[in-house]
């Protein structure tokens, strides 16, 4: 990051026609995005939206109460824009790919084997990476997977610690015993790949959208991209970069708090705050659309108020 | 309101292709919009920003580290398109009218008499009141005026009770000494007009902008317009058509929580959750224009998403 454009930021921030300060969270997001376009002015053109599907084999537990077709379902609405994520990202001004990964061939079952190989786990992260466009403004990131709220209660608990129980919630619409069942499942996939390393605990309880929702993550670090992650899905996929090494993630904000109970949790792990919280638990994006125009408000402020000197306000 | 227009949308909702309810408080936006708007299909075609502008005589007990002629500055900011309200209009999609009310007269200084004879104050009202667009899908409030915080936690006070140090907050920027001033000064103007009924009171303590946000939703309220109102100085401006009646502000929400440490408070009294919750203090409509994002997020999602039948998606 650009120290000195987003001081360069703030100072401008300082002679805007407002009290100091009164912008709260929109006055930090100019400067984040000042520091990650290493400008004082940064800019909205570009929002690009990627959206990565895949299948889980832990979903033989019986931890999803809809079938893994509707992973691929979901992905042919996507295409035919009748999504969610396809209305907020025509609202928000995001340009928006899905992109899905092999939805044919699950992943192994990681309660009995490692979810992935390492060579479809780097793949995978390939396939994220290579899909982000580095002249984006912006990237927001989104998922879809039947079973993948499982994955993530795994990851987080893997990486996090904790209990099975502080990381696992509803998902798509589990029952009471649909919860006690995917907590013991997150127990016993934890305990079987217990000792790995994060990157490691990626390929062997993650899934092909959690690669390459790293992959995409890296891949905008090396080009200065600012990111915006959606919900507990795409914060416990990054988990393991933040296990690797907290400061990969310095690029990247949450859009939303989730009302999955493990988000709140887990963001304060990963020492983010989410940006909006509108008890919203869908995935694909959603809250990370609706934060970028909270984005786009920051940035219209940031480079369209006159300062003090400009209107001729003595600034007392 | 119309409970069957609310109630056909919370069933189209049902239909939407995600998990029932997941898409969280976006959902309830698109109920209540239904409701006022009386049709299960809402909309956003227009959406009017009113900024109404005010100085207050109270200011002569140096309640504001700004001196008043900042009032008339900054609606001449407004008019400009400088000020964070015109950025955030012009995002968000809102036509932005701000109506200055007799800048060169203040109120008297509600520590020593009634801030506005009952003339004065139905001349604000009635200001407000034509001010707004009946035809309007939504209508967004804002307001500006040296000393109006100090204003607001004198109107919460005398509507919700408490104690003043509940109500008063940094303002602008008033400094501990300044804080410490400006609860001595609310708890004077309390005791001397306590007694009065809620629509008395907005004479007594109100100024002339928050006499005009009472006529404006009470004008929306008339015309079915739902109300966006902004943080703090909004909110408390309305609290005495609260104080007469609740459901008075049925058709109000509130777009976000300001940093103002009474707001909470005084929304927790009010019965409103308010939308956002950025850390901001800045006024104008600024909190409202960005909660129109989310309500435009809201009803793209409500009225573009396709249902299961369409997707050809079977619900489980």
């Amino acid at each position: 990051p650009d120290a000195a454009a987003a001081e360069a930021a703030r100072a401008r921030q300082a002679q805007l026609t407002k009290p100091p300060g009164s912008l709260g969270r929109l006055e930090e997001l100019a400067a984040f995005m000042a520091a990650w376009q290493g400008t004082d002015r940064p800019k909205l053109d570009r929002a690009q939206a990627l959206v990565f599907a895949g299948n889980h084999g832990v979903c033989a537990q019986g931890v999803n109460p809809f079938p893994q077709a509707v992973t691929g379902l979901m992905v042919a609405n996507f295409e035919a824009g009748g999504a969610a994520i396809n209305q907020l990202c025509r609202v928000a001004g995001a340009e928006l790919t899905v992109i899905a990964l092999d939805l044919a061939r699950p992943t192994a079952d990681f309660t009995h084997a490692p979810a992935m190989t390492e060579a479809e786990c780097l793949a995978a992260l390939n396939r994220g990476a290579a899909a982000v466009d580095p002249s984006a403004d912006l990237l927001i990131l989104g998922e879809m997977g039947i079973g993948n709220s499982t994955v993530s209660a795994a990851l987080a608990h893997a990486i996090c610690g904790g209990a099975p129980e502080d990381w696992v919630g509803r998902g798509t619409g589990s029952d009471a015993e649909g919860v006690a069942r995917k907590r013991e499942v997150v127990a016993r996939g934890v305990a079987r790949h217990a000792g790995l390393a994060p990157l490691h605990l990626l390929a062997a309880i993650g899934g092909r959208e959690q690669a390459a929702l790293c992959g995409a993550v890296l891949a905008a670090r090396a080009a200065r991209v600012p990111v915006m992650l959606d919900g507990y899905i795409c914060t416990a996929a990054v988990a393991p970069l933040h296990g690797a090494a907290p400061g990969l993630l310095d690029h990247c904000l949450v859009g939303h708090l989730s009302a999955e109970p493990g988000h709140a949790r887990l963001c304060s792990a990963m020492g983010k705050a989410p940006i909006l919280d509108l008890g919203m638990a869908l995935g694909e994006g959603t809250g990370a659309a609706l934060a970028l125009m909270v984005m786009r408000g920051a940035l219209e402020c940031h480079n369209g108020m006159a300062t003090f000197a400009e209107a001729g306000i003595s600034a007392a």
